[in-house]
């Protein structure tokens, strides 16, 4: 079994790292330490060993900072977090601020002093984030100073983990479906258009698409933690752990990309002397900024260039996705299926349900590793939207109630991540009302169209409509991106409140998750994959327009669907993907599993 | 009668004033001037004297600039006036180029050379703007350099209009709602807020609103073209030529306001060393950031701070304009009657359309003004988004086609702005189809509920998306805000494609106004004016929403829907609207009328 229901922190953490942290602090005449989140890969998930924030405070969550002062200080997170926090972190040691409202900068203007010292690590915080905080602190006269060592690196020692060496493998092109010599000329010639010689590439996802390459250095996702330098003719220099080079690899790099070790990297930025060189704020640390700068390049600041082209999927990357959502879709309805008829008088834990699905999905055979840790959560569970079960906090499900149950697979083919909500006995009117509600929302945004150009920010609303006429709202994002076999949260594109410039555009995949929350009650949620692509052709229609099509292929629960509150057009649309789903996965399944698959799926 | 149907240019403008206009650059050593279309003001609407654009090119749309060489010219349009720029414009004389891709900077990037001197006026570039062709510029070697006197005022010389002198008035509280001094004092402690010293207002419209006054300088809105700095004390001074004075707004302006000529701002401006002013790029001039930097003051860059509580419209004034649009509907009444009855038979033109509108207007007996040059376009005249009818363009309305009249007025209460499109003779099945569509999209805006924090970007795709199921979509945005008695388009909130971050708050105007244009055949747009309000509370909904309350009360043409189309929800708004129209206006018409009104507005 691959997950785990450990709690990798105690509330202890900080009582007992804080007073080693301040002690390294002191040693460099700090009078203070920033502890973003960020790790020096700035990726969404971190190796143990870089997640200094959880070692520091004991706060696990997936966003966040703390601020450590001499004789107090403080931990940043932000709304989903605020139960999580106070559950993890000691109050006694930790004041627990707002991540977004004011956050570490106005704690910075409140709490320090003129004349003091604060650290920080530049390899943890991009430029922005930076600039930001060091005009808090001159406010207060206080100075903000890059260390050369990490004080909390040195505070936790010996009992810090290794960094992960996994092994880096070629991702053949049978999977990734342009090979990397076109990528890089595709790229560089971009690079070219900007003006720029050369680009610093940091993100390990970028890396593993530009160069064909898969790692596991971070749970959950295949990503080699590494770094690159890719000019504007093509060629390139990859910055990667010797140990975790295998054998076939620098063939399959080929010559214009030469395998340097880590340790280089800091050289080869000063080779880019003169020159102007492309990095992404959002992507890359201020250290690359800084030392760029020292070194005489001029640095241009601009999207990391592999971030588009990787987010737009070729047709083997999509033919892929669609076989993995067909593979997915038989583990997931053996999963239902058990979750529609044993489950319903067993009642599971929410662990037994967590590892029934893993089941099923290892059942297939080409299980590489869950896309993230599934969240199960039963009743009122349910309504914690970033819920993971625990030993401690693991319950059962409950007759009268919802589960729901949001999990994914890692395939060579590509990545799933499904969310689906499931009656447990009898549910009430009000949750089939708010189910209905929700679908109402997945199913306008699942079959709009819409003209190129169009951002995911403009059609948020649309999965929101039916909701807020009904005076209701989830406090999350509708869609994020989706990698090929790589992160299971993939920029640029995004489809939420927050306002986001990307168009959409023919081959990004995004999610299509609207839900609905009762605190201390249940939770709905109702996600499937689907990507852009050029809608059929409408008659006495007159421009272009784009669509989505859907890759998730599991059925939705009838019994949670009020049918009267469904036109007559989203009646058909859900029926139409239930013939689809019965269609494409009825074929992977038998006996009770097939018969069961066929009542599911049955015209409502 | 107001609306004039002469045009104010010609095509020859640019072979007479290209040479004066070179004469005078010549005598300041310039190899180039830059002649964007804004004026001292950045105001949508220019006096005839700030038209700079228009005398020296003939263009006449709305946004554009053009660069004039030595030994050659371009101008720079958008996609809404490509086909009117090469009705005005010489292509002998000047280049068409497009204002949006690559604009004025990739055209300086190719037509100027090293050593070159391109003069422009500061007065007249925002400072972003400017930076964006200096960067432009320096990239040939080419150099931007500031004139102290406008070579095109020189050429222009006597021919050149006067500066307007049009009266200021107070304007009562009766309509404004808030005194000037309970304004001033809030908008300053917001001021103190932002750690300002004082704020630099130059947008007539806050002007207007903080200080309850209006003027008449530019057409179609009641504005004081003047400048103001507000301290964060509450007082102000407020630049003003003395012959716009009226006796009564000594006392009206009060003891906190000192009332100055405009050529005292300057050193009002250098009074200001030393501290910290609000100045907003979007508004003001490059000069005023030179001007504020050469005395010592710090400048700190944001939103005009009058924008946003002028946005947000007091009790008083939502009563105003319910006043105002009660009344512009028995106006809009007479006219759609005769539209739908004598105009049938008797084919008018458009000038005779606009004049019969007009006409009902001022039968009010409280018309102060029309809010824009009313665009009435007949069949194919209706597709061409941005027309204004001309005696050379005026056309006759079509049997079997369509008549778009989208129009405004100003009064004492407030600002209207409305658009029907009405069917002449028996309109085709295609048209009627179409109008539905546009029809369910200005309902599913109308009636949305959505929670605090919405922007008008998040709402824009509701309006949209019935005509993007249909494969069709229209090149413009869904909505502005309107003023109190001032611009008929007011920021800071709209409802469009581009991002816009300004969420919708209680008391914001804003037009309802999706469309369908046929290119060469008809056009519809459907728009009303409507506030933001809290909406009705709702039952099990569980947050605070807010919705719309429409405030146009004009009969839809009932021939142009088709009823099949319409779900039982929207038959059942677009019933309860028209009962309403005929409850609020059916009491302020009769005989005729009133009998045509009740059966417009009869239930589909």
């Amino acid at each position: 079994m691959r997950q785990t229901f450990d709690e990798t922190t105690e509330r202890a953490f900080g009582a007992r790292h804080l007073p080693l942290i301040r002690k390294a602090m002191s040693e460099q005449a700090l009078d203070g330490f920033l502890v973003p989140h960020e790790d020096e890969h700035q990726n969404e998930y971190l190796p143990e060993a870089n997640d200094r924030l959880a070692w520091a405070t004991g706060f696990t969550g997936s966003a966040g900072a703390a601020v450590i002062l001499k004789d107090k200080a403080a931990v940043f997170v932000d709304g989903r977090y605020t139960l999580q926090v106070r559950d993890q972190v000691d109050e006694g040691l930790f004041e627990i601020r707002d991540l977004v409202e004011g956050g570490v900068p106005a704690y910075l203007e409140s709490a320090t002093q003129r004349g003091q010292v604060i650290g920080y690590d530049p390899k943890l915080h991009s430029p922005d984030a930076l600039a930001r905080l060091k005009s808090a602190a001159e406010k207060t006269g206080a100075v903000l100073k890059a260390v050369a060592a990490n004080p909390l690196d040195a505070a936790w020692g010996s009992a810090r983990p290794a960094q992960p060496v996994a092994p880096v493998l070629p991702h053949p092109l049978a999977y990734a479906g342009e090979d990397s010599t076109a990528k890089r000329t595709r790229v560089a010639a971009d690079l070219a258009k900007k003006g720029a010689d050369a680009a610093v590439l940091t993100a390990p996802a970028s890396i593993a698409w530009l160069f064909n390459i898969r790692g596991g250095d971070v749970i959950r996702t295949p990503l080699p933690l590494s770094q690159a330098i890719l000019r504007k003719d093509g060629s390139a220099r990859l910055f990667l752990d010797p140990a975790k080079v295998t054998p076939d690899l620098p063939a399959w790099l080929g010559n214009e990309v030469s395998l340097e070790t880590p340790e280089a990297l800091e050289g080869a930025l000063a080779d880019l002397k003169g020159q102007k060189v492309l990095v992404d704020p959002g992507q890359s640390s201020a250290w690359y900024f800084d030392t760029l700068q020292s070194v005489g390049a001029e640095t241009v600041r601009g999207e990391d260039p592999c971030t588009l082209p990787r987010a737009c999927k070729n047709a083997t990357e999509i033919e892929g996705a669609r076989k993995a959502h067909v593979r997915d879709g038989g583990a997931l309805a053996r999963f239902l299926h058990w979750l529609a008829t044993e489950a319903q008088s067993a009642l599971p834990d929410e662990k037994t349900v967590v590892q029934t699905l893993e089941a099923f999905r290892e059942g297939t055979g080409a299980l590489k590793d869950l896309s993230f840790d599934t969240i199960a959560g039963a009743a009122s569970n349910g309504a914690i939207v970033h819920y993971r079960p625990t030993e401690r906090l693991n319950k059962r499900t409950e007759a009268g109630s919802l589960l729901l149950v949001d999990s994914g697979a890692q395939y060579l083919e590509g990545t799933t991540d499904v969310t689906r909500t499931v009656a447990i006995g009898e549910p009430s009117r009000e949750m089939a009302e708010r189910f209905t509600l929700v679908l109402k929302g997945h199913l306008a945004l699942a079959r709009i169209r819409f003209p190129a150009g169009t951002t995911g920010s403009a059609l948020d609303a649309l999965a929101r409509a039916p909701l807020w006429m009904a005076g209701l709202d989830y406090d999350h994002g509708t869609g994020h991106g989706v990698g090929s076999y790589l992160g299971v949260h993939e920029g640029p594109q995004r489809i939420s409140k927050a306002p986001n410039s990307v168009a959409l555009q023919p081959g990004m995949i995004v999610s299509n998750e609207p839900g609905y929350y009762k605190t201390g009650a249940y939770g709905i949620r109702i996600e499937n994959l689907q990507f852009v692509t050029a809608a059929d052709e409408i008659e006495g229609g007159e421009r272009p327009m784009l669509g989505f099509e859907t890759l998730t292929l599991a059925p939705i629960d009838r019994r949670l669907i009020v049918v009267d509150m469904l036109s007559g057009e989203e009646r058909a649309q859900m029926d139409a993907y239930h013939a689809r789903v019965l269609r494409e996965i009825g074929p992977l399944v038998d006996g009770d599993v097939a018969r069961w698959l066929a009542e599911a799926c049955a015209p409502l």
